[in-house]
């Protein structure tokens, strides 16, 4: 069983405003794919992954009665995630992107659920949430961020919190890198984390703005997800590929970037010289309030 | 068990590109989504759905064993999907897309996957498949689409055929309309459909091009997708609102044509006015043979 959120405060949206806005960003870069010849069954210098059957391969994760959808907003490449609990219809919104603020409402309703917590896995630089505004439109529905993101919201969330629905939970790991405030998602049964900007598909969030910390980044990483099980599947808060899931296993071993030792790591995100999200300017601060600041 | 394809055909190039070419097209106009309050627990005039638990609403089909990935095209919104046997490593791949060829390469060499057939679910003509150059690339693999869609291909697939892969295998229903040669790749255990441009998630595939028929179309879905169980997983060929999952008891609910009588399912598709899709005059040339005509 989990235990129930502890922590439900107010929003501060004085002090939030008040504050020094620290931007970071949300839209990393990616190595090129290369064209490659792939022979399977013959050697073709690439090690595949060899990991007993059911564990980084199997399809889903299978925890019984879950809804779970994935969602994309195709701007900004954000994805959002649906979970409810099939029996009581309690249900949880991760990420939620203003702009699809209608499509998520109508399946919502459509799907009888009763959303009680809209959490954002950290302070967004590249969209608005739509958290504040659903709040509007959704009688009893909490906002939910981490209390170290200096956003505003109605629960303030830090390692071990617990986000119950229904006889699930999602359990909070801090994974400070991206920004001072991105959080880690788990399932109560390690099946799904859904990692933010922390950890993406043979990638990571960019760390070259206030607050972005390479080496705290890969701390998060190598602690707090890389020791999840390896079958465990990774959803992100972004791809750019088209990619909508990894797991822990597929990362430990093709991640790119986060194979690498500490240093090379932080020598390759030093070194990425990716423009300026464009939002940033307008994003983070209202992200800081819900997304509601002059939206 | 499954049944082996028994169809095995050589490449009639010669043959599908001296027949006259029946464009059609892949890019549905969809309803716009209208702003709306919901509260749940509270009436909002919209029925919920409202079925035994562990139906519509389960996350995921249980079928074990089974490698499943979703991965999207970005410029045509196309869906791939990538199915495999995680004891065997036999795997399909269904949809893809000649821009991602290099991420779906990739993706299978990493995993360690052996493809056997690479299968659309009909002549596309929003984008140009990567079967033809995906067999040159790996060793073994065969092509695979419908006997009615007038296209070349190892396989050429009708009603009851199976497509095997390890202890897993799609059956073919024959599902017309959008073109002559569309059609639904159903999961043995019917946990899943793969439905191509005949059923897509609250829309359907456009029917005003040669080959294109409502009411083909209207009967394929009712009779040869919705009498599946409700709780079956629909996966489309495209989605334009970044969804990326269905069920057939929310299609056949919620769906905002295929609801409708024939009659009026015919009003509506004569009257969608969508524009020719840019790249029919290549797309259909070249996936009559594989995606490989002068490219």
């Amino acid at each position: 069983m989990c235990s129930v959120i502890s922590r439900v405060k107010p929003c501060h949206r004085a002090l939030a405003v008040s504050l020094r806005l620290r931007t970071n960003t949300d839209s990393p870069s990616y190595a090129a794919t290369q064209s490659r010849r792939f022979s399977p069954g013959v050697s073709s210098g690439v090690e595949p992954l060899r990991v007993a059957s059911r564990s980084y391969s199997s399809r889903t994760a299978m925890t019984e009665g879950l809804l779970f959808r994935q969602l994309l907003e195709l701007e900004s490449k954000t994805y959002t995630y649906l979970l409810a609990d099939t029996a009581t219809k309690e249900a949880v919104l991760i990420d939620p992107v203003l702009e699809t603020i209608d499509r998520d409402l109508k399946l919502i309703g459509e799907l009888g659920l009763n959303l009680k917590v809209a959490v954002n896995t950290h302070c967004h630089a590249d969209h608005i949430t739509s958290t504040g505004l659903m709040k509007k439109r959704l009688v009893g529905l909490k906002s939910a961020i981490s209390k170290y993101s200096g956003a505003s919201a109605d629960i303030l969330l830090s390692e071990g919190d617990k986000i119950p629905f229904g006889k699930h939970c999602l359990t909070v790991r801090d994974t400070p890198g991206h920004t001072d405030g991105c959080m880690t998602l788990v399932m109560e049964d390690q099946s799904m984390a859904f990692t933010g900007d922390t950890l993406l598909i043979r990638g990571c969030g960019r760390t070259d703005f206030q607050q972005g910390c390479a080496k705290r980044l890969y701390h998060s990483v190598h602690q707090k997800i890389f020791t999840l099980p390896d079958q465990c599947l990774i959803y992100p808060a972004h791809d750019y590929l088209g990619q909508t899931v990894s797991t822990v296993g597929e990362e430990r071993k093709f991640n790119p970037r986060l194979t690498k030792s500490i240093e090379q790591f932080v020598d390759i995100m030093n070194n990425l010289n990716l423009p300026k999200p464009a939002k940033i300017d307008i994003s983070v601060p209202a992200n800081l309030v819900c997304g509601l600041h002059e939206v």
